[in-house]
């Protein structure tokens, strides 16, 4: 299979893997976007005037924001410098007549279980029309490294939980959901984490069907960028992306979004 | 004049701008291209394997860059969340294949006079192929605020200076420079910074003449960004651009240096 069939074949699966849920993400339309800045006139996630996004998660989303801005949208020191950075600067850029207000409330470390500790105050307080989560691999990790596995049904049990939560405080609000990926080959992604790691990324989809949420890929994305690339070029160390790897992510997020 | 005649002309007085110099930057492919991550295929400014990239300036390099990463290349830290970042990931994005190394050493509040007494430690150390400056806007606003205007010739004389110095250390140096600029109607640009602000974009210009260098007219994007967004969309003092003002700034910078 040569690069060109694989991109396709990409790209064709990915296609099925999105829930329409209204969104009716078209494959085609989006590849031919590329997570460009040109409004498309395609289909995709119509963000209305005075939409309130929500980025939330755990270090890949945190991205080192400065927590003394806390709680400011669309304010450059609270949006860090990773993929939701990234994003934010490129949906401001792309919908000047729309007044998004884009916040970050990831913090590095967090498990679906930290993250609902603080639920109230950096979710459901924000009153976010578009909730943007990535969490996993820290679940994962956490389990894994006192008992040498993972614990996907805590992982599934809790990660529907939260989603409930949020939906029961806002009913009309729309999920995005990341898929919570690692690259293999890196020092701490070791032989030990497969296969059971990748129950998680299964269950993170799972939600996305239950909840009518854009999926966002990361795992295959992840996958068919280092196809053609050096080795760790999109993450140093398995988990974080470099800065190849933040431009990655936030390409697939615009594409599978494919906000407009 | 409409606004597709208005960036008709904005290309067309852009193109002229340009110093060639072995660039040959093309306007209507820069605009077709308009910061996109594909490699084009039109001409530009041609990156070697293992290039050394070094964006320097003032704060809006700086771009809150954490100093403790101090001098690693390509690191998430030491790249800061502004334009510099922005255009560091998509070159990375952009070129797998080439092994680019991207520093920055922009300082918040720096003048040439600054810059230059640590040339050695934060430019020609280094050994950058590649000096990207964005200065000027400190320089005024030091002179300004002492003596009520500017000093164009200290500009002229210092920048010119600084220049030949990297150039006689680095004799195959390329430079690209950044237009110095300021947005009008915000709290700290006031009427009497004009005429005489606009005597420093003018020199930005004539050392890219001098120095045969690839020339950002950050003001004129600014200028072109402005019409068709609310007050302050891009830069909410001014001076600092906001999360939609720094990837309008990596757009032009990507744009009018056209990397291949």
């Amino acid at each position: 299979m040569d690069r060109r069939d694989f991109l396709k074949k990409m790209s064709a699966a990915a296609a099925g893997a999105v829930v329409a849920g209204g969104l009716e993400l078209n494959a085609s339309e989006r590849r031919r976007r590329g997570g460009s800045d040109k409004p498309g006139a395609g289909s995709g996630l119509e963000l209305p005037e005075g939409s309130i996004i929500l980025f939330t998660g755990d270090s890949i989303t945190d991205g080192a924001r400065e927590r003394k801005y806390y709680r400011l949208y669309n304010h450059i020191r609270a949006l860090g410098n990773g993929y939701v950075q990234l994003t934010a600067t490129r949906l401001n850029y792309m919908f000047p007549d729309r007044d998004l207000k884009i916040y970050n409330t990831g913090i590095n470390g967090d498990t679906i279980e930290k993250m609902m500790a603080r639920l109230e105050t950096d979710c459901i307080k924000l009153k976010p029309d578009f909730v943007s989560v990535l969490i996993g691999v820290n679940d994962f990790n956490v389990s894994f490294s006192r008992t040498g596995k993972g614990n996907p049904d805590k992982y599934e049990r809790e990660y529907r939980q939260m989603l409930d939560r949020i939906k029961s405080a806002l009913p009309d609000v729309r999920f995005i959901i990341g898929e919570p990926y690692a690259v293999k080959g890196a020092r701490e992604i070791t032989d030990a984490w497969y296969p059971e790691f990748e129950t998680y990324p299964a269950i993170a989809r799972k939600m996305a069907e239950e909840f009518g949420a854009a999926f966002i890929p990361y795992q295959s994305v992840y996958a068919e960028a280092a196809a053609g690339a050096p080795e760790r070029y999109f993450s140093t160390d398995g988990v974080h992306p470099s800065i190849a790897g933040v431009r990655l992510m936030s390409n697939a997020w615009l594409s599978y979004v494919n906000p407009r």
